[in-house]
C-alpha cells in the first residue's frame, strides 16, 4: 500500500483502534478476463456487505485539449440510461435493497461503485456492464446535465475562495502537463461541450480492457470471477489508445497566487511543491517523502504543529502531506492558517524557518520510527472502512500499479532510513519547485 | 496602424527626426492570387531597395500540444535546400548580391524576409515560391539541426536569468492558452521532434493561401504583381485548417513569480496584466491603453520616471508598454529596476503607488496630448525603416487584421479620451489580472 494518505486521514478519524499485529494483508485475487477486463476480489468478511467497483483508467488529465471536464460530465451521463435500462432503474435497484452508490472523476481514472448485500452483486455486474456500451446519450440529456456541472462547479469552486485560489495553485504548479487543469473543467470549456464530445470519449475509453473491476466484501473469489465472466465477460473486445501527455518542464522558478475575497473568514497560507509520484519516484524517494510529510505536519506531535501552533501559537493550526499517488507527479503541500492577526508574510517566516531547519538539519531516528508508527496504523485503520480499501485497490491499479505495490507499501517505509529524509528534504522541498498560495479577506 | 510599439520604439532611437506633418500613408495595395496567396506592396522609393517578405499564418502558439517548438524548428529547416536548390543557394545569392536575409517565428506567425535591390525582386520570389513547397527534409539534418536550436535555446534562453524568469512568467500568465508555451519550445519537447512532425506541419500550413508576401521599397506594384502571379501563382492552392486554440479561464487570481540566481547583475521587477488583443477587444480599449502605457511608462516624460526615477531615485530605470497586436490576446507591462540597495517589494510599492494613483484619480488631458504626439511620432519615425514598415503590415495582417487597421491607427488613437484611458486604467490594471515577476541576484 503507497500513499493514499489524504484519503486514509480523512477516516482516521472514524475507525476503532486495532492492535497493528492482529490483520494481515488481505488475500486478493486478481482474474484477467478475455477481453482484457481486471478483476480484483478483496476478502473482508466482517459484515454482510459487499463494495463493487468499476474503474476506468480515463480522467480530466486526458480530456481532450479545450475540452476540460469532459471526463466528468460523461460520468455524469453514465446515470442517464442505456438502451437495456432506463434512466433511474440503476440507482433504483440499489436503493431499493438499501444500498448505497456514488462515482468520482480524478485527473487519472473515473470510478463508479455500489455498496450492497453480496447477495446483489450479480446484480450490480449485469447493471455496469451493460452501461459500459450501451449508455444512450442524447441531445436532450446533455444541456440539462451541462447546466447541473455548471451549478456544481459554481458552488464548489466558484462560490470557495479556498477552492479558487487552489485551481490557480494547481495552474501555476503544472504549467504546462493536463495536471493543471481542474478536474470538473474550465467553466468556458464546461459550456462548449457536446454531445458528440461525450460519445466519441466513451467509445473510445469506457472498454472492457480499459476498466479495473473491484469488489471487496463478504464473497468468494471463484463466484465473483464466474459472475463476472457471465456479466462483463461478454463484452467484446476492443483497443485502446495509448494515454499520451505533455510532460512539465523543469521547475526552475518559484511561484505565488495571492486571492482576496470578502467571503473568506480566515486567512490560509499554502504551499505546493511538485514531487515525483509514486510509479515514477527514484527508489524510496516517494516513502521518504510520506515520513517527511508525517514529521513536518501530519499529526499533532509533528514539527509544525508544535512549533507554530503549540509554541509560538502564530498558528492555529498546520499541516503537511504528501500526495503521490497519482500517475504522473505529485505534490507535497504544507499548510497553516495565522492565529488572530499575524499576517500571512510573517506566517510564512515561521514556516520557512521549520523547512529550513529540516532540509538543513534533517530528522531524527526517533522521528522516523514516530512517523513510521503512525502511518502505519492508517494502513491498519484503512482496512476497516471497505469502500477506503476497494479504493486503495482500484486507485493503484488504475494508475499503472500493483496489486503488490499496496501490500508492500508498508514494508517499503520500513526501509526508509534518516538518510533518504534527509535526502529528499533537500531534493525537493526547493522553493523554485512550488507554488505559495496567500488567501486572504478582503475586497472584492 | 496599431500597437507595434515595442517594434517601433526599438527603432525610434536610431531614426532621423521628421516632421509628421510631411508625411503620408503610404499607398499601399493588396491582390489575391488565385491560390489565395495575399500580396501586399509598399512603395518606399527614397532609395534603390526592396524588403520581400513572406508571412505564414502559424506559429508557436499553433504548435501541436506536447510539440512546442515545431513552429519555430521548421522555420529552421526551411535553409536546409529544396528538390531544386541546394542547400544555401538561397542564402548565397543573396549574399552575393549584398542583400540581407533573416526569419522569424512568434507564437501568431512565421516569416522570412530579404532585403536586396529591386531588381533580385524577381530572383527571391522564385527562390521564396519554390522553398513554400519544394524543401526536401531528412534525418539527416533534424538531428544536427535540433542541436543548433537547443544550443540556441540554451544561450538565450538558459543562460539568462531574466528569460528564465521571463518564460515563467508567460507560463503564469497563461494558464491555459497556448502564449503560455515558449516560442522556442520547452526544452525537452525540441528534443522529441521529429522529421515527420516537421513534414507534416509543413504539409499543412505553409501554403499559398496561408501565406503572406509583403513587397516594400522602390517597385512598382503591378510589376510585383506580375512577378508573384509568375512565382507564387503558380503553386496549386489547397485547403487549410481553421486554426483552433483554447481560450484562457477569467483571470482572477494574481500571480508572482520569484527568481535567484547568482548571474543576475541588477534585481529586477515586472508585472504583467493580461489585455485584450487589438482584434478582439472592445472598442477603443485597445488604443487606450497604448496610451496608458505610454502616459505611465512609455517616455521619459511618463509618470514613473518622473516618480520613481527623478522623483524618489527609488529606480535606476522603469518603464511600461501594452503589447495587443497578437492574434488572441496582449499583455500590458510595468518594470522597473531598484537603484542601490533598495529591495524589490520597497520598489514594488512605489510602484503600486502610482498604478493606484492612475487607477483612482485618472490621467489629464495634458498628458493623454503629449503620449499621442509621441506615439504619433513612432508611427512616422516607423517609416524611415523599411523592414520595419513591411513587419507593421505583415504582422498585422498575419494576425487576421487589414490594411485599414495599420492606416488608421493613428486616427483610432486621436479618438480616445480621458473617460477612455481612466476606464481602461480601473479595467485592467487590476493585479488580479497580472503576473509579478521578482527577479534577484543570489545563489542558484
Amino acid at each position: 500500500m503507497r500513499n493514499w494518505l489524504p484519503l486514509l486521514l480523512a477516516f482516521l478519524l472514524t475507525v476503532r483502534l486495532a492492535d497493528a499485529s492482529e490483520i494481515q494483508a488481505p488475500d486478493v485475487s486478481r482474474f484477467v478476463l478475455n477481453n482484457g477486463l481486471e478483476l480484483v476480489v478483496i476478502p473482508d468478511r466482517r459484515a454482510p456487505v459487499a463494495t463493487h467497483m468499476i474503474w476506468y483508467k480515463v480522467g480530466a488529465a486526458d480530456d481532450p485539449r479545450g475540452k476540460s471536464g469532459l471526463a466528468h460530465f460523461l460520468e455524469h451521463l453514465l446515470f442517464k440510461g442505456t438502451s437495456t435500462y432506463p434512466e433511474g432503474a440503476f440507482s433504483n435497484a440499489i436503493s431499493e435493497i438499501g444500498g448505497e452508490e456514488n462515482a468520482f472523476t480524478s485527473a487519472d481514472y473515473t470510478a463508479y461503485y455500489q455498496k450492497i448485500a453480496p447477495s446483489a452483486l450479480r446484480q450490480m455486474m449485469v447493471f455496469e456492464a451493460d452501461r459500459m456500451r450501451n449508455v444512450v446519450l442524447s441531445e436532450d440529456v446533455v444541456l440539462p446535465e451541462l447546466e447541473v456541472i455548471l451549478e456544481e462547479r459554481s458552488q464548489r469552486i466558484d462560490s470557495n475562495p479556498g477552492a479558487i485560489i487552489s485551481e490557480y495553485a494547481q495552474a501555476a504548479l503544472f504549467v504546462h502537463h493536463p495536471y493543471g487543469n481542474p478536474v470538473i473543467g474550465w467553466e468556458h470549456e464546461i459550456r462548449q461541450l457536446t454531445l458528440e464530445d461525450a460519445i466519441s470519449f466513451y467509445d473510445v475509453w469506457y472498454q472492457p480492457s480499459n476498466a479495473i473491476v473491484v469488489v471487496a466484501g463478504d464473497v468468494d473469489a471463484d463466484e465473483v470471477l464466474s459472475m463476472a465472466r457471465d456479466t462483463y465477460g461478454a463484452i467484446t473486445k476492443s483497443s485502446i489508445p495509448q494515454r499520451v501527455r505533455v510532460v512539465e518542464p523543469p521547475a526552475v522558478v518559484s511561484r505565488k497566487v495571492e486571492y482576496e475575497d470578502q467571503r473568506v473568514t480566515s486567512p490560509s497560507w499554502r504551499r505546493i511543491y511538485l514531487v515525483p509520484s509514486y510509479r515514477l519516484a527514484d527508489e524510496r524517494d516517494a516513502e521518504a517523502l510520506d515520513l517527511l510529510a508525517m514529521i513536518l505536519g501530519g499529526a499533532t506531535s509533528s514539527r509544525l504543529h508544535g512549533s507554530l501552533v503549540l509554541g509560538s501559537e502564530i498558528a492555529s493550526y498546520s499541516g503537511a502531506y504528501n500526495s503521490a499517488s497519482s500517475r504522473d507527479m505529485g505534490s507535497f503541500t504544507i499548510y497553516a492558517e495565522p492565529r488572530g492577526d499575524t499576517d500571512l508574510k510573517t506566517l510564512e517566516r515561521s514556516v520557512d524557518e521549520e523547512i529550513q531547519k529540516v532540509v538543513q538539519d534533517g530528522v531524527t531516528q526517533n522521528e522516523l520510527d514516530r512517523a513510521l508508527r503512525i502511518l502505519s496504523r492508517t494502513v491498519i485503520y484503512s482496512r476497516d472502512n471497505q469502500v477506503v480499501l476497494a479504493r486503495i485497490y482500484g486507485s493503484e491499479l488504475a494508475v499503472g500499479g500493483t496489486i503488490e505495490n499496496v501490500q508492500n507499501w508498508l514494508g517499503l517505509l520500513q526501509k526508509v532510513t534518516v538518510g533518504d529524509i534527509n535526502r529528499v528534504a533537500k531534493k525537493y522541498l526547493n522553493k523554485s519547485r512550488s507554488v505559495t498560495s496567500y488567501l486572504r479577506s478582503g475586497k472584492k
